[in-house]
C-alpha cells in the first residue's frame, strides 16, 4: 500500500538523507528543498530514465540545455510578462498574504477574517538586475518553464542538425516560480526541475500526435512503477483551456495529500514560434499572437518543398516537474510491512532503475582485512557494470544495514562472510529486498548475477 | 595540435549544435550560452564522469544537490555579502563601465580615456524577491558557488548517513556571479556550472589531504584528454590567498586566449563551518569568523571519541568549472589535418566517453526498407550497452555523414549497405574516427565490438 500521509514520507526523506528543507539551520527558507545523498541519486536517475525514453530511443528528438536567466524580450512576446500571474488577496487582520482561489467561502485562510484587500494580479516570476548598471531596466527573468528556450533556439537547432517536422527538443533543468504560498512538501515550491519536450509536428496533424504523446506519456509513467489506478488522464473541457492551448490533458496522480497534477501535455498550436518570429503577416498563423514582434531576428518557420511555402509548425508539449515525479514514485514505493514475526519493516519498493543505490556490499567484520578485501574488489567489480552507485557499508551492524536499506531502497544486499573468505568455492550472501529470502552465490558469478538481475 | 583561436572553436559549436549564445534571435544576451544538441551531452558526459569519480569509485563521499536560491543569512555569515565583489570604474567619456583591474595603464579599455570615476566595489551576486512580499528585505541571492549549500548541510548529511571524518560531500550544478565585463566565450560568463567537492579531515592533516586531492584531480583532467604539457598546477603564494585559506593549488590550462584557471584546490580550513556554527566560543577555531554567528540552530562540529571533545573539521575543496572544462576539452580534442589525398578534415578527437555521440548508425540507402529496417535494430541494440547516444543517420549521404561526425567526435560509424544484406554472414562496415580506416564486422558480433570498444 503506497504511502497514506505526507507526514511518513517526510519523516523518510529527512532521516534517510533524500530530502532537506533548504537552509534548515537558519529556520529554513520556504518553498525550497535540498537533495541529499540519496535523493540526488534518486532525482537524477528520474531524469536519465526520462531523457532515454525521450532523446536517446527515438530517432526523432534533440536535445538541448539553455540557460536559466532569461532576456526580458523572450518573455515579453512569449505573453509571460502580461499573463503569468495569480490572483492575490492580503488580509487586512492577520496581514497575511495569499492567493485568492484559495479562499474559504471568502474568508481569510488564516484567522478568518473577511476584511480582505480587492484582489490583484501578483506576477509569477523572479526578476534580477543583469549586468552592472542597475537602472531599473537591465534585468531579466529566472525562467519560469524550460520551453520558452526551446522555442527562442528553434532556429539554431534546425540549422545544426536538418530537422524536418516531426521532431522534438527536449530540455530538463530548473524553473523558478515566485509562489504566493508554497505547500505540500516538494509538490509546490519556488524552485524545481521540468523535463520538457516541445514535439513539431505539421498543422492539421496535431491532434493526433496529442493522442500518441499521452498514451507514450502514461506508458512511461507506468514504467516508472506508479500503478494505473492512482494515475487519471484528465481532457480540459475547451472552456477551461489555456488561451495557446488547443487542447490539453492533464494527467493526475493521487499523492497523499490528493489528485494533483504530475504532467500537463498541451497541444500549444503555432502560438510560441508565430510569437516569437518576424515577419509574422507573412504566414498563415492559428493562434491568437500575443503582441506583433518587432525585435526578433529570425522566422521561425519551415519550408514546404511540395508546397513551396513558408509555415509555423504547430508543437504538442508533454511537460513534467521531478520534483513531483520523485514525490509520486515515492508515495507508490513507500511500503509498511507486517513481518511474521510480528515485526514491521518500512520498505521502499522504487523500481530498479531509479533506486539510489544498485547493491550495498556489507563486510559481516570491519576489522577483518580479508573480508574488507573482498568487499572492496566486489565493489570496484560491480561498479564496472555502470549500473549506478555500489556502496561498500562498514556499519558493522548487519540487521541495522539490511533495516536501512529496505528503507532506501536498495534491491540487493551482498554481504560477505566468514564462508566467503572460508569456504570452496568463495560465494557471499544475496539479499533481496522485496521478498528479503536470502540465497549464496558464487563470487566468480556475481558480476553475471547483478547484470542479470538488473537487465 | 589543439585549438588556436577561440574562433575555430566558436565557429564549430555554432554550425554543429554544441553552443549557441543566449537569446540571438533578440540580438543575445551577454554573458550567457545555452547547449545545444550534442553540447548538452558533451556536458552531461563530462559532469557524469566527474561524478563517477568523485562519488562512485571513492568510499567517503556523499553527492547533494541544493537549490540556487539562497537565503541571504547564508550568504552574510559566509563572507560574500561583504567581500564578494570586483572592483569597478565608469569612464566619464564613453560611458563604459569596467572592472578596475583590466584597466589599461590607467586608461579605459573601451576607449583610452584617462577620464574615470573612482574606483567602487561592485557585488557580483544577483539577488531577487522572494516571496509575495516586496518590502525591499524579502530578498535571497542566487548562489555565487555551489559550497555554501554543502556546508549548511553539513549535519543534514552527517546525521544521514552517520559519517566520519575524513569524508567528502560533492555537487554539481549551476552557479551565478553578475560578471562586470563577461568574455571569452564560455570561459567567463554570468551562468555556469561547477562541479565542487568539500572533503573534510581531521585539522592537522588538511595539508597532506591537499596534496592527494592535488594529484588526484590533475590525474582526473587527464583521463579527459587534457595534456600535461598544456596543464599547469600553480601554488598561490602566501600573500596572495584568499583570507579564508590556508593554501591553494590553482591549476591552469593552456585556453585558445592564454593560460588560465581550470580548477581551484583550496585548504578552507575550518572557516565556512565555523562561520556557519552556533555556539562559536565552543570550540578552538583556526580561522578568523566573519561574523558573530547569532542565527544558526546548530553545531557544524563533530565529536572525537578519543579526545571527548567537540571539533569543527578543516576542509579540502576541488572546485572546477564545467564549462570551463568543456572548452578545455574542445580546445585539446579540436584537429585540423590535412589528408593524404590533399583534402583537410577537422576531427573532435574526444575520449570516447566524453563523445556527444557513440555510435552513428547509417543506413546507405534510405529508401530501401531492409537496409533500414537492419540499421533500426542495430541502434536499438547497441542503446541496450548503456554506452549513451547512439544515432541513426538517415540523411542519405554518406561522405557527408562521415564529415560531420569527424567534427562532432563520434568515436565509430557503422555503416548499413548492399553487402549487409546480399551476403553471408550478414556484416556492417565500422569506420574508425582517427584512423579513418574501415573494416567489416559479422552484425552478429557487433555488440560484443561495440562494447569492448566503449569498455
Amino acid at each position: 500500500m503506497p504511502a497514506t500521509s505526507m507526514e511518513q514520507l517526510v519523516s523518510l526523506c529527512k532521516r534517510r538523507g533524500f530530502i532537506f528543507q533548504n537552509a534548515d539551520i537558519y529556520g529554513g527558507f520556504q518553498g525550497l528543498y535540498d537533495f541529499g545523498p540519496l535523493g540526488v541519486e534518486l532525482k537524477n536517475n528520474l531524469k536519465a530514465a526520462w531523457w532515454r525514453a525521450m532523446v536517446y530511443e527515438r530517432d526523432d528528438v534533440e536535445g538541448v540545455d539553455c540557460a536559466i536567466l532569461t532576456h526580458r524580450k523572450v518573455l515579453h512576446y512569449s505573453g509571460h510578462e502580461d499573463t503569468f500571474s495569480d490572483p492575490m488577496v492580503d488580509c487586512k487582520d492577520c496581514k497575511c498574504r495569499m492567493r485568492a482561489d484559495t479562499l474559504k467561502d471568502g474568508k481569510c485562510s488564516e484567522c478568518g477574517s473577511t476584511n480582505l484587500t480587492e484582489i490583484r494580479q501578483f506576477n509569477l516570476m523572479f526578476k534580477t538586475n543583469v549586468g552592472p548598471i542597475d537602472d531599473g531596466e537591465s534585468f531579466g527573468y529566472l525562467r519560469p518553464e524550460t520551453a520558452q528556450a526551446i522555442f527562442v533556439n528553434f532556429k539554431n537547432v534546425v540549422d545544426s542538425t536538418s530537422r524536418k517536422v516531426p521532431f522534438g527538443i527536449a530540455q530538463m533543468g530548473k524553473s523558478f516560480r515566485n509562489e504566493i504560498t508554497p505547500r505540500n512538501f516538494i509538490f509546490r515550491v519556488r524552485e524545481f526541475e521540468q523535463m520538457e519536450l516541445e514535439f513539431f509536428v505539421e498543422p492539421g496533424t496535431d491532434l493526433e500526435w496529442h493522442e500518441k504523446w499521452k498514451e507514450a506519456r502514461l506508458k512511461w509513467w507506468q514504467e516508472q512503477g506508479l500503478s494505473m489506478e492512482n494515475i487519471k488522464p484528465v481532457a480540459i473541457p475547451k472552456e477551461d483551456l489555456a488561451h495557446y492551448s488547443k487542447a490539453t490533458y492533464d494527467i493526475y496522480y493521487k499523492f497523499p495529500h490528493g489528485l494533483e497534477e504530475l504532467e500537463g501535455i498541451a497541444d500549444r498550436t503555432d502560438y510560441d514560434l508565430a510569437n516569437h518570429s518576424k515577419n509574422q503577416s507573412e504566414f498563415k498563423i492559428s493562434a491568437h499572437v500575443h503582441d506583433k514582434n518587432v525585435d526578433s531576428n529570425s522566422k521561425l518557420a519551415l519550408y514546404d518543398e511540395e508546397k513551396k511555402e513558408w509555415f509555423i509548425p504547430f508543437v504538442i508539449e508533454p511537460s513534467a516537474g521531478v520534483e513531483r515525479g520523485v514525490l509520486a514514485v515515492l508515495t507508490e514505493a513507500y511500503t509498511e510491512e507486517k513481518l511474521e514475526n510480528g515485526n514491521e519493516r518500512i520498505v521502499l519498493k522504487l523500481k530498479k532503475h531509479l533506486a539510489p543505490i544498485k547493491v550495498a556490499v556489507i563486510p559481516l567484520k570491519r576489522n577483518n582485512e580479508q573480508i574488507m578485501a573482498i568487499a572492496h574488489k566486489i565493489k570496484k567489480d560491480l561498479l564496472k557494470l555502470g549500473i549506478g552507485r555500489v556502496s561498500l557499508e562498514d556499519s558493522g551492524n548487519i540487521g541495522k544495514a539490511y533495516r536501512r536499506h529496505d528503507e532506501v531502497g536498495t534491491p540487493i544486499c551482498v554481504t560477505v562472510d566468514f564462508e566467503t573468505i572460508e569456504a570452496e568455492p568463495a560465494s557471499v550472501t544475496i539479499r533481496d529486498r522485496d521478498t528479503m529470502r536470502q540465497h549464496r552465490v558464487n563470487l566468480i558469478d556475481l558480476p553475471d548475477y547483478v547484470k542479470e538481475f538488473f537487465s
